[in-house]
C-alpha cells in the first residue's frame, strides 16, 4: 500500500468512532475520485479550519470572527447556570434537546490515566475561574457515563466543593424509547435506585 | 451553527458508512484543535490527493507515478483470472484474504436506479475490452450481496455471455465465525442449497 494512502487511513482512523475498516472505506471513497469528491472535501476542510475555532470561553466551535460564541453572547440565556461537558460535540447534543437554556463549559477531554491525560489537559482552571467570576449558582455536570467520566465528575465535585455553588448531574435511568430487556444491569440498578413517584 | 461547520459535517456525512451523528463528532474532533488535529489531517488529505489516483487499468488506488498499479504490474499474478469488484476498497478486502492471485477490475459503483446510476456510470466497457484483449479465461464476480449488487451481477453475466469466458461468483453461505442463530433466512437458504459433501 502506498505510504500516502496508509497515512490517510491512519489519520481518519484517529477520529472518534472511526475504526480501521471504516477509515479504509472512507479513504478509498475520497481517492476513487480525487479531482471530485477528494478536492471538494479538501476545500471544505480547509475552509472550516480557516474559519472556525473553539470559543475561548466555553469551547463550543465558533467562527474566529465571533469569539465568544453565539451561546456565550446570547443575553437570553441563563448566566447563573453552567453545564460542564467533555467535548464540543456534547454541546450540540444538549442544544438539540432544546431543554437547556444556560451556558456551557467544555473540558476538552476527561481524566484518562490509560491515555496519560490528567487534570492539566482539561479546562478545569478556567472552569473554576468562571464559577467564581460569573456569579454562577449551579454547575450541571453532563459527562458521559463510564469509569473515566465518572472519575472526572468525582474530581470536579471535590474541586467545586470549596466554592459556594450547587453541583448537579444529569439523571441516570432507562433511555427513552428503549426496552428493559436491552438495558444492562448498571443502568437498571440506577434507574431503580433513582425511581420517582409518579 | 456556522455555515463552514455545517458544510464540513455534510461533506464527511457523504462518505460511506458515516451517519449524521458520526459526521458531527468527527467534525468537532477536527475543529476542537484546528492548528493540531485539523492542520495535520488537512496536510495528510492534501498529500494523498496529490499523490494518489485510481489505476487506469483496474481502479485500485495507486501512486500517480505508478500507473498501472503494483497489482496490475506484478508478473507473478495470474493474468488469465480477473476479479470484478464494485469499489477499490473491495480490492483491499480481497487482498487481505491472501487467497486470490489474479488481476482486478473495479466497476466504481453498481447499478442503482434509486441513485440514478446506470451502466454508463460503471467501468463496463473497459471490462469487456480487457476480457477480450488480455486473454482472460475466468471472470470472478465478487460483488456485494444485496438487490442492487445482484442485479449488477446478472447484467454482467448477460454481457459476458457473448464472450468465450467462464464466469464465476463468490460462494454464498454462513460467514466464518458466525452462529446459525444470527444468520438471516436468505443466507441460510443459500447455504443449504449450496451445501457441500464433506
Amino acid at each position: 500500500m502506498p505510504e500516502a494512502l496508509d497515512k490517510l487511513i491512519s489519520g481518519l482512523g484517529r477520529l472518534p468512532g472511526v475504526g480501521k475498516r471504516s477509515a479504509e472505506r472512507m479513504a478509498m471513497a475520497i481517492l476513487r475520485d480525487p479531482a471530485g469528491t477528494g478536492a471538494e472535501l479538501l476545500a471544505t476542510l480547509q475552509h472550516a479550519i480557516q474559519q472556525l475555532t473553539p470559543c475561548r470561553t466555553c469551547g463550543n466551535i465558533t467562527l474566529r470572527s465571533q469569539d465568544p460564541c453565539s451561546l456565550c453572547a446570547d443575553p437570553r440565556r441563563d448566566s447563573t447556570l453552567l453545564c460542564v461537558v467533555e467535548e464540543p460535540a456534547d454541546i450540540l447534543a444538549m442544544e438539540r434537546s432544546g431543554a437547556y437554556r444556560g451556558r456551557y463549559h467544555a473540558l476538552m477531554g476527561r481524566l484518562s490515566p490509560m491515555r496519560g491525560e490528567g487534570v492539566r489537559h482539561l479546562r478545569v482552571d478556567s472552569l473554576i475561574e468562571r464559577v467564581k467570576r460569573e456569579g454562577i449558582r449551579e454547575v450541571l455536570l453532563a459527562l458521559n457515563s463510564d469509569v473515566e467520566s465518572d472519575a472526572t465528575a468525582s474530581y470536579l465535585r471535590d474541586v467545586l466543593a470549596s466554592i459556594d455553588v450547587k453541583v448537579t448531574q444529569l439523571a441516570r435511568g432507562i433511555p427513552s424509547g428503549s426496552g428493559l430487556a436491552y438495558s444492562d444491569a448498571t443502568t437498571l440498578s440506577r434507574a431503580l435506585a433513582n425511581r420517582q413517584v409518579w
